[in-house]
């Protein structure tokens, strides 16, 4: 039987608040077993953007990531807010590694091409180094990716969390029975969001009946692709919600 | 016999000019066997403050790293700097993986106490994580560490990069036969700095004569005594000097 390993992702909104993030890190450490997280941290990256007078430019509720914003983008994923997490995971016991795709060459990806939109410095993931993780896990060290990965040839580029939280955990299936948890601020997917209803397990049919109705929409879209891709990659388990999902079954909604 | 490892360290000179680091970047990824990178990145943290308007204070030549700082020097260190000098080497083909000391717990320290002068979220080095290098240097994997550290109960700290490097080296001395090799701009010690005079071989009593008559100043004092101190913990070898330290023997200025 496979070992067991959850990947947990989080959204930059429990990253920006300290105390939301401590309580995140404790739930977090306290998870049995090995385990990985990818955080993303796009609201700060925009607010030292502003700070410094960098204009972010959004096409379709995406970043366009230029030279400027790159820089930013590392300095506030792989800087601020990777090493923030560690350091917190650390005083709580779980031997935290600060991961961006160039270190080690965790994750390979090559440079979006040019179509319609020129989202200038943004990777598409080509590779996850299955044979670095492993060793991590099995040291027992949890590794801790921001959004950064490299194209092998020296650039940085800018990549999705869920993107990779996706990709890492279907990568992770040759040896281990993954669980992908996406957690962020809401319960989970809701079908009403004025009356805050819950859907406890959605399907791809589900989904595309929310998304024509208009009660899935805007970031939530990619977010269920990368987890319904995950599944098709062997995944397991799938469960999109918020901090109660790292505690106990029973909450978020989950993909089958 | 023990396996031969270099330890490098590079000042932020070289870092902040692309093409120089890349043509470090070269010499460091073509030198042989098992390696560790140091780099500062004091200047472009400077930097980073006078764009956001924060104050750099300093006192004796050395900053004072208060929250605001702190913030910036992590996101310039661990950030910036440590991803594009990973990302570079990975495309050399040197297997790089960047860490503060919070990542994997490598480097402890404690805040350093306040006496006359409170040097704010400064961290003294307690520990180095042996193990953690050593997993690391025989997976063929290279260390490159910025200037930060951690005191394991979630606080970053400031540390200079020539103690890192002269710490890591000592350290390391349990299972390598080291060589600590400090980078910088000029020759190496010079004895005269108008005719540039480099001092081929240096003893403690020689840099004693040389801060009497004033010839060693300012911040190669804490360099010399960070090379000293490595000496003296078993470190095989210490030598400061430019770029040419890593292609040849016969260059720099030899600590003895």
């Amino acid at each position: 039987m496979k070992k067991q390993l959850t990947i947990v992702k989080i959204g930059g909104g429990v990253i920006e608040n300290p105390e939301a993030l401590a309580h995140f890190c404790q739930h977090f450490a306290a998870l049995k077993g090995p385990k990985i997280l990818v955080h993303g941290g796009g609201k700060s990256a925009t607010a030292l953007a502003n700070k410094l007078g960098v204009k972010t430019q959004m096409v379709a509720g995406r970043r366009i990531t230029n030279k400027e914003n790159l820089e930013i983008t590392t300095m506030s994923y792989a800087g601020q807010a990777n090493k923030t997490i560690v350091a917190c995971l650390q005083s709580l016991g779980c031997n935290a590694m600060g991961l961006s795709g160039a270190d080690g060459n965790s994750i390979s990806a090559i440079k979006r091409p040019v179509t319609e939109i020129d989202y200038g410095f943004v990777g598409d993931i080509t590779a996850v180094n299955y044979k670095l993780i492993e060793l991590f896990l099995e040291a027992g060290i949890c590794p801790v990716f921001c959004a950064l990965t490299h194209d092998g040839k020296g650039q940085l580029l800018n990549t999705n969390a869920d993107t990779i939280a996706s990709a890492v955990a279907a990568a992770m299936t040759v040896g281990y029975s993954c669980r992908l948890l996406y957690c962020f601020e809401k319960e989970g997917v809701l079908s009403d969001f004025e009356k805050n209803i819950l859907i406890p397990v959605l399907t791809e049919t589900l989904m595309e009946e929310g998304v024509a109705n208009g009660s899935i929409h805007a970031g939530m879209i990619p977010k269920l692709d990368n987890g319904f891709q995950a599944l098709k990659a062997g995944v397991a388990e799938v469960i999109i919600g918020n901090e109660n999902i790292l505690i106990e079954k029973g909450h978020g909604t989950q993909l089958k």
